[in-house]
């Protein structure tokens, strides 16, 4: 694979339903390379869309109609609470729709797709990107640059239809990683929504300080809280459809806070929290990588293949289906 | 007051006693408005503050000598476990000196100067500012400007002295916080300590998640971890030396999470969490503010004039002892 960018697999369009910071980023994005068409509920939102030089829909049904008569991929860009109504539509006018959402979380939509829409084509994706504004103006087609965009896979999966998204994904400047919808779950619990809580505890605490705490406000304070400005409805979308992964995540900070207080009121020490914090932090950081091209042959356990991309912290950033097999490039964390 | 930088009270010269990330920066943006001398106990760092162009006491009862002819204002600028070296030596070799101190705890620090060097004209200080970076190379002359830099009163303090430190603090770009210690103790466990444990607690819960939490850190996990990187030495001196004022902000914390996985856990529902959140977050953000000049007179109830600066969420921009009485300009929060 010497250009990674030459040979790689697109759907022939991207349909995107919801034209918010996500979708309409993505509809912007996705322009530049393939035919797209965007669809929002919202009438103000449609005209921005159009205003802007977008195709857009004037109802779900067209939209719906378009995608099947184009053979795109439809993208669920709305929030998760909206996902019910749009896959009873798709189901209605187009069942075997090739299909993918943005949502923040994975197995609650796969389990809705598979109820609702059980003849789509269907893999969960998340591009973990964003920014703390929302709506069509705060879109841009570079919003995926360098993102990591996460790609759902299991036993099940077409991995014609997941090779369409990835190079979508890759052509939109992410990376791809491969992961199974209940890891997706646990490990954005822990990296995004456990960060909205602990942002939004944290602001209320200073807040009980009164005046002066707030004049003292400094950078620790201002990184600390910087997610706590994002709309509640939405921390509420995402946090809540992850309850039991959450769960988990809480319990954990829960139980290393209290730990923490014990020794403080009992001791006066935090050797604990201070050493085992930093270390785990320091791990965080990933210095160097390597590069690693696989060959993915019919009669392997792709699936499997990829996961394990994602499972070793590794991420696709090329994809070539010009020869017998679909090529997959993967680049790896490695110690320094 | 037509000019505020004209007639700012400032010491005759400053001694700085630690040459680390704000030490080092003190005598930096200090050095060029006033005679400085600095001392560190590393001999590295003394060749390198002397090697930069600075003047450097090779031993610490020489800086000590040197402050006391010069009249300087001595700044304890080494972490707050030194502090008991350092007053010993000040108590034996200048017990009368100008005294104060850049660390970021108030309550502790005054109680061991009443202890160790009870002679000394002493009024707390601490910068509110800082990066995640250390020592003489880190510093930098800029790195006070628009921070808030509090200065500590109570109902014995000199307020020539105060005012020659809060004129220092203005000189090198900072904005003045008039506080007593415990308001600040209070004020810092909260927006400042508490991050950091935070930070520290989230990196350990991503920790836990494996190589795929770390593939898809994103930006919400960088800033909730951002001061987790800090030298773990660094936040335990700080956080072990505010313990029952930290100790409370934790309890805080620990009820607002511990209701919000209950409420998770039976409802499914984070709505107060979110939407409390959100609004404490929004009421710290001030919009407009107002500016006052306050004329000091001596028979006046100077402190309590000043700490009514800082409790009503305010800060001193500028002073002038050129007339009878001391000015003091302060900028006050307003609502929009």
């Amino acid at each position: 694979m010497t250009n990674p960018a030459a040979n790689v697999p697109l759907p022939p369009a991207v349909s995107v339903l919801g034209l918010g910071l996500i979708g309409g980023s993505l509809l912007r994005a996705a322009a530049l390379h393939l035919p797209t068409d965007g669809w929002s509920p919202s009438e103000q939102t449609r005209a921005a869309a159009a205003a802007d030089g977008y195709r857009v829909s004037a109802t779900l049904d067209e939209a719906i109609e378009r995608s099947a008569e184009n053979n795109a991929l439809i993208v669920l860009a709305a929030p998760v609470t909206a996902f019910d109504g749009l896959l009873r539509r798709i189901d209605a006018v187009a069942p075997h729709s090739r299909l993918t959402d943005v949502g923040s979380v994975k197995v609650a939509v796969a389990d809705q797709v598979a109820g609702l829409c059980p003849s789509a084509r269907y893999i969960g994706s998340h591009p973990m990107t964003g920014t703390q504004y929302s709506g069509w103006p705060a879109g841009s087609g570079g919003l995926f640059e360098g993102a990591a965009w996460v790609t759902c896979l299991d036993e099940d999966s077409d991995i014609e239809i997941w090779a369409e998204i990835a190079g979508l994904a890759l052509t939109v400047g992410s990376r791809v990683v491969p992961a199974d919808a209940p890891s997706h779950d646990a490990a954005v619990a822990r990296i995004s929504h456990l960060p909205h809580l602990l942002a939004l505890a944290l602001a209320q605490v200073a807040d009980g300080g009164g005046a002066l705490t707030a004049a003292l406000a400094a950078s620790s304070f201002a990184d600390g809280t910087r997610v706590a400005g994002t709309r509640p409805e939405l921390i509420r979308a995402m946090c809540e459809a992850n309850r039991d992964a959450l769960i988990d995540a809480l319990n954990d900070v829960l139980g290393i806070l209290g730990v923490a207080r014990g020794s403080l009121a009992s001791t006066g020490s935090l050797v604990k929290i201070t050493e085992t914090g930093y270390a785990a932090n320091q791990r965080f950081r990933v210095h160097s990588s390597q590069l690693t091209d696989i060959e993915l042959h019919a009669d392997d356990d792709l699936v499997e293949q990829l996961l394990s991309v994602g499972l070793a912290g590794g991420h696709v950033v090329g994809l070539d289906n010009s020869g017998d097999h679909l090529l997959v490039r993967a680049l790896y964390p490695a110690e320094d």
